[in-house]
């Protein structure tokens, strides 16, 4: 049965916004239930890919439109195109899921010379030709495409010309003058006259409408938001009613709640004696909806029943148009309301408190980018900001701070109490300190995952990234933009959720996290089939994690305890020690300090599992670079000095590897220098039983890094466990702790089954397991040719943001299948960056993983996504 | 029902290797048909399974050794211990397979002070005592652990004091003496008196015996022969026969045909009125086996029966060992022979025509080494030698030449017609030319799948890795090993085969290609299931494919037609070019040298399929590197030198990749630089439809590298297509091309089904899934940590060597299935380094694919290891 493709707005109702569009079917839903809708149709988006098919109207369509019109003409009792009693009719496009990029619409259709003199019989003269000459400019502009400026030039001529400011100053000739001007315009550019005939203007408008779809914006509107490209859009086609008929007539748009706080109480403007264009052109300005109330207090009382009668039929917040023509309410549009973060969630938790949805609508209801917004400073727009640029949105807030260029500047400046952005061509592993005491970071290289996106997120700081305008001089210590040159000292701002970044210090909004807030996480909590923990690496991250409700650290990584300044020496005496001696010696050193941070560790997070993570990057990491030790030993004084430099670099040398994600690291490290994760698990036991003995729960599992062979994880299975038996007997404790590993590689997934049988858990690591199952060097990939490849929609997304479903999710699911088999007891859970991107935490839902891990700052996004997901089939309708 | 502890060799037969050894099994076998084989017995491989869970000789066997000793006392009619008839035995190990590194024999063993005085009124005195003193070193040596030196030094101090040269110059009392000084020796060692009783004796050489098998030397051997830890060894016991009890004794050693050629004649030695130990001891030269029929006529016609019995009943040519005790022919061992590679072949092919064996057995009686060795020349080793040094036999063959450290000494000294070694501390691609005009290549780092040892096996060429004792002074132009210095220009030679370097020039032996060679591939390839193609990136290298068999071309690399020194500057200037107009004239340029490239591969193919691989390095490799450049900067003496090598640096820099095995390369490029790749199929179609007008049978096939996803397929597939069929517009000619892709990424392999969809063919590229699978960096693992691996049976094997079948292979199914389910007729090869790998064409043919490709040096092996493939399930017997 082939769709129908014309519905006047009675037959239709608000299930079938996939024929009618979201505009349509909610007119058909007005109509249904009895509001006062003028009356109309709608051409269904069947038609319009009918249209796509043939690219032109078809004559079937033209018949059924025919007959509408006739229709219509007897319901309203006027005629299309009669000068007496003439039907006008507004043409708005309305697609399945709101679209900006589309044409809007074009009211007053219908109207031609006849036409407008006899409304300019039945109303005024200037009312007539100002509608008549507003709908040539539309008109021609959307359907004959023909510029705006040439309009806007003739408009701006006879204003001269009467020498008048607005266009309501215009005198009655000046606008038949303008009207006779657009006119010609139109002919000689179309080479033929402007089209007279009502019904030659409609089919030209339904095309045009159609025609919107394809357009560029819509194109990359969609692309941006996911809606499929072969949808199409709906025409209605509804009589015009008119606001501007005088101080009983006007227009307006509310919302049935606050869409900024979400206060149950009607929001919007309202404009006496106007037609909706008057309130978009901005020639006079609106007042709030209330004053409806002192001008028409019944139609006033009116829309206020259809507000509420509207939000308990669609169980939502609605967004609402209206017309007063004559003291009488019509209805134009009622859609699900847009609304901030903070509204979302005070009208998801009210509306279930009233009743009025579940508690699986009121999950869906606020979305996981909404949690996210709440969580941040954000800057005050309201105050005027002096903005230099925009990059990448890499980690949302804002932050303002005196500019930096590198470590040592930022530590010499944050010592004397001052705040910081570190400003950088792009960031490494060496710039983590400057990072650390940092507010933010900005980068003119890089993208959203680059090193500086990806810690700034861990650590929930803001950061701009790739904002390429930035001409950064690290030996001048300035950074220019735009003609402006600041220095290092200057101070600047960013705004991590918008990429925007700002001179000078601008004023912060603190996030403030309500009842509300922690109401819905609590819900969700209770919905999820998975839990949430954190990755964190030090007691102050994790103590945060666990206010904000993680329920464990899924991974704790011990390299950035290595990177710290105070014993980043130590570690390399260590990586350098030719003999046991030395090697031991340094050794001796980093136990008391990896106890301590163990400790601390599993002190805040008492009576929660704490995943630590072995050593993991290549040793090379640890010591500075080629080019620096070469102008060591270039600069060097003495002797010694020399050959320090000259050991150390003959030492990078021989850990120097061509690719180093798939080098020298994780338990290929532990396999080939055992003693440093000896010393590690060492240190865990320690704390582990100083903890115990102080009466408290520690809970520590220990995960070893990069296992591709089940051969592997039994040498280092004994290693840890030898190690920490030997530790149980000299402390006369025994206390188990679980062992398990990372699953980063593809050989690991292929191959769970054996590795399962030596394995306490499992831990997902789909940074890497993302890496080596396409074959992407992350940092590499990013700045080089995934821009491309999303651009190309070759992929949908980046695989390192959203995970990768078809091809690392389909190891990820053997892996799970073949280690759930071999070990029923099996705990699996996922602690790569994707744990805290809600439409991956939704695969891992659907996978029945255990947990998540993410950045502490991510807890309640992802606790939020964790309890949505099993709702999220229903979703789709909401976008 | 538990296995039998002991067996006399009547009970038992040929099929019992596993519970006998391979010795016993032999005696047991030579028993039941009735040949002449002394008495005896077997302690089974299950008695000492046993010994090594109770780590002691249990009171059960003890039990049946006393009743399997009474029994042989009671066969012989003689007895163990009286020295009026003494029965004596011999003691070897035998386990199922042969293995040196264990015990060998313990022969006269029932040996006292007694029994040797009994024995020398029998016999002499003088052989009594020999008898005597040989069995207490041999004993002492090898169950009660004392050093050989110090009987050694004993045996030398009685030769010193007699004034004699030769053991068997010492006069009785001095052989009297020295038997007392042994069992003094003895028993100061061993704090106690050397057992004299034989029951005693026994159980130690048993126990011995046992030991020996988890000896240093046997574990070795184990494994680099594969054979698993927990088989045990048997024991045989078997009484005494003499040969040296007269000119109608003696004892011998002879092969049923020669070892060396094949040829089907008696091929041994025998020394007459000898014991075994004689021949070992190399105190007596034998003489040629035939001499027996000189001095035994009937006992060498007895040996010429049971030979042919023994080859007709083993269906293989026999190693067998015998005695002869006053003219009486006793066999003590028969085993198959071991035998040259042309040995081998010859006694396939002859027995194949006799009758003797199937066609199955005799592709199961060669083995893919031996065809290999066939094809290599080899070192003369029977002429006088310098070895210098010995690394990794990286790439068969032998070759001799002048060092030269780089490619322009290679380059000109090749020139003037001499024949050069390239000497590295390794290789990298900037080394391409002097590799190929070289004989071969020697390397101080790198392993077995370093560049030097892929691109030399690629090549045929010989080469050595590895060999860490060569100090290589570039600077010098020296290389320095166990104190000789060579310069360049020296004379060098490398066996690839062995690993070993050599001073100087050393006589080859060219490879004889004979017609059982031949042969032998022609039957492989009839019960082949699955083609062998060749990877080929020139005419030559197709050419010389061609005449070892392949069916076409399955990887042909245009990397290396961009890097030959000509096209270089022009493949680098395509890469800088900043404009349309540099870009395109490049290209223009590489046009026509790249259709005359795929013109001469494709007429060598003549009628066979070519699969050609669009480029697929990143462009990084084809610059110079960074170091170089700032050299050339430094040394600018003009401006415009400085600007040039300047920009150049930049373009590297902005090029320059963390990881490169996982960056910008393969289909990458193609998507982000598509003009290279249009020109690649342009030149394809040229060449193509050049060769039809000649009437000739192109059939190329284009490959796209690094597919990863199925949407990068089809716009490389539009791309490839667009640009076909623009040529075949232009030549007027209509001729179809498939295009398939790689699959060398677990990404594409987890999405076959739906790559396939867009692909004609599949080829794994096993070398690039097998890093990213296991994520391991070839260069970095080989040089770090892959050593390591296998040395602690991590890993069984080098993955890049030999397939990973659990977890690269469980991909390849994965694929397999997939993409045939998706598209029946897809056509699947494999072109990375495993198709050349016998055991991994074993696994390609069960998974069914349609070829294999590989080096053309390596097309013979490839075919005859893929004819094998299904009869090797027998195999494991032959080991």
């Amino acid at each position: 049965m082939s769709e129908r493709k014309l519905l006047f707005f009675e037959d239709g109702n608000k299930e079938m916004r996939g024929l009618l569009g979201g505009k349509g079917a909610g007119l058909a839903e007005m109509t249904r239930i009895g509001l006062p809708v003028p009356q109309g149709f709608t051409i269904t988006t069947a038609a319009c890919r009918e249209y796509y098919e043939r690219d032109v109207l078809s004559g079937e369509l033209l018949e059924e439109l025919d007959a509408a019109m006739a229709r219509l003409e007897q319901f309203t009792g006027k005629r299309f195109g009669d000068p007496a009693n003439p039907l006008l009719v507004s043409v708005r496009s309305g697609a399945q899921f709101s679209m900006p990029g589309m044409m809007d619409t074009i009211l007053n259709l219908g109207m031609n010379d006849g036409v407008a003199e006899g409304i300019g019989k039945l109303t005024t003269e200037r009312f007539a030709l100002d509608c008549y000459r507003r709908f040539i400019e539309k008109y021609g502009e959307i359907v004959l495409r023909i510029s705006h400026h040439d309009f806007a030039d003739m408009l701006e001529h006879i204003k001269d010309k009467e020498r008048v400011r607005h266009d309501h100053e215009l005198s009655v000739e000046g606008l038949r003058n303008l009207t006779d001007d657009y006119l010609r315009a139109v002919s000689k550019a179309t080479g033929k006259p402007f089209p007279s005939k009502p019904r030659e203007q409609l089919m030209g408008a339904v095309s045009a409408v159609f025609e919107s779809w394809q357009n560029e914006r819509a194109k990359i509107y969609r692309k941006l938001h996911n809606i499929p490209d072969n949808l199409g859009t709906a025409v209605n086609i509804q009589s015009m009613v008119f606001g501007n008929l005088g101080p009983t007539s006007g227009t307006g748009v509310c919302f049935t709640r606050n869409p900024s706080t979400g206060e149950k109480k009607l929001f919007g403007e309202f404009l006496e004696n106007a037609q909706g264009e008057d309130v978009v052109s901005g020639t006079r300005t609106p007042e709030p909806v209330d004053t409806l109330a002192e001008l028409v207090p019944d139609a006033y009382a009116n829309l206020q029943q259809v507000a509420d009668l509207l939000e308990h039929h669609y169980r939502d917040m609605q967004d609402i148009e209206f017309t007063v023509e004559r003291g009488s309410l019509y209805l134009l549009q009622t859609r699900s309301g847009k609304r901030s973060a903070a509204a979302a969630i005070r009208i998801a938790m009210d509306m279930l408190s009233e009743g009025t949805i579940t508690q699986a609508e009121s999950l869906i209801r606020v979305s996981p980018e909404q949690i996210e917004k709440m969580l941040h400073r954000g800057i005050d727009y309201s105050q005027p900001l002096k903005e230099l640029t925009t990059g990448l949105p890499a980690s949302p807030g804002a932050a303002s701070g005196a500019i930096v260029f590198d470590n040592e500047a930022a530590l010499k400046l944050t010592k004397t109490g001052s705040k910081v952005i570190l400003v950088r061509p792009e960031t490494s592993p060496e710039d983590i300190q400057g990072i650390i005491v940092s507010e933010g970071i900005l980068t003119s290289r890089g993208g959203m995952t680059s090193h500086a996106a990806v810690v700034a997120r861990g650590m929930g700081k803001p950061c701009v990234c790739g904002a390429d305008s930035l001409h950064i001089n690290l030996s001048k210590r300035t950074v220019t933009v735009g003609g402006l040159t600041l220095a290092e000292g200057d101070a600047l701002s960013i705004d991590g959720g918008s990429g925007k970044v700002f001179a000078g210090v601008v004023p912060l909004i603190e996030p403030a996290l309500n009842e509300e807030f922690w109401r819905l996480l609590t819900l969700a909590d209770g919905a999820a089939r998975l839990y949430v923990r954190a990755n964190a690496d030090n007691p102050a991250d994790a103590s945060l994690a666990r206010r904000f409700g993680a329920k464990g650290i899924g991974l704790c990584r011990t390299e950035h305890m290595f990177m710290e300044p105070g014993r980043l020496p130590t570690v390399q005496a260590l990586i350098m020690a030719d003999h046991d001696e030395d090697r031991e010696r340094a050794l001796e050193k980093l136990l008391p300090v990896q106890r301590e941070d163990f400790y601390g560790i599993l002190k805040a997070m008492d009576g929660y599992p704490v995943t630590i993570r072995l050593l993991d990057p290549p040793l090379h990491e640890f010591l500075p670079s080629r080019e620096e030790l070469q102008e060591q030993s270039a600069a060097a004084t003495t002797q010694g000095e020399r050959v320090r430099a000259e050991r150390a670099l003959r030492k990078v040398d021989s850990l120097h590897e061509t690719n180093p994600m798939l080098g020298h690291r994780g338990c290929r490290l532990g396999i080939t220098s055992p003693r440093i994760y000896e010393m590690q698990v060492e240190a865990m036991a320690e704390a582990t039983f100083d903890l115990l003995q102080q009466g408290l729960d520690p809970r520590p599992e220990i995960m070893i890094p990069l296992i591709g062979h089940h051969r592997e994880l039994i040498v280092m299975r004994r290693l840890v466990e030898s190690t920490w038996r030997k530790v149980e007997l000299r402390r006369e404790v025994k206390y188990g702790v679980p062992i398990g590993t990372m699953i980063e590689l593809p050989r690991a997934c292929l191959t769970a089954a054996d590795i399962a049988k030596h394995a306490d858990f499992f831990s997902f690591g789909t940074n890497d397991l993302t890496q080596t199952t396409f074959g992407y060097s992350r940092d590499d990939a990013e700045a080089k040719f995934l821009p491309a490849y999303i651009a190309h929609d070759i992929l949908e997304h980046n695989p390192f943001a959203v995970l990768d479903t078809e091809g690392v999710g389909r190891l990820m699911r053997l892996a799970l299948a073949d280690g759930r088999e071999a070990k029923p007891s099996l705990k699996v859970g996922i602690c790569g960056e994707h744990g805290g991107e809600p439409s991956s935490i939704a695969f891992c839902s659907e996978l029945a993983l255990n947990y998540v891990s993410c950045s502490p700052f991510r807890v309640p996004v992802a606790r939020f996504a964790a309890g949505r997901a099993k709702y999220l089939q229903g979703e789709q309708t909401d976008k």
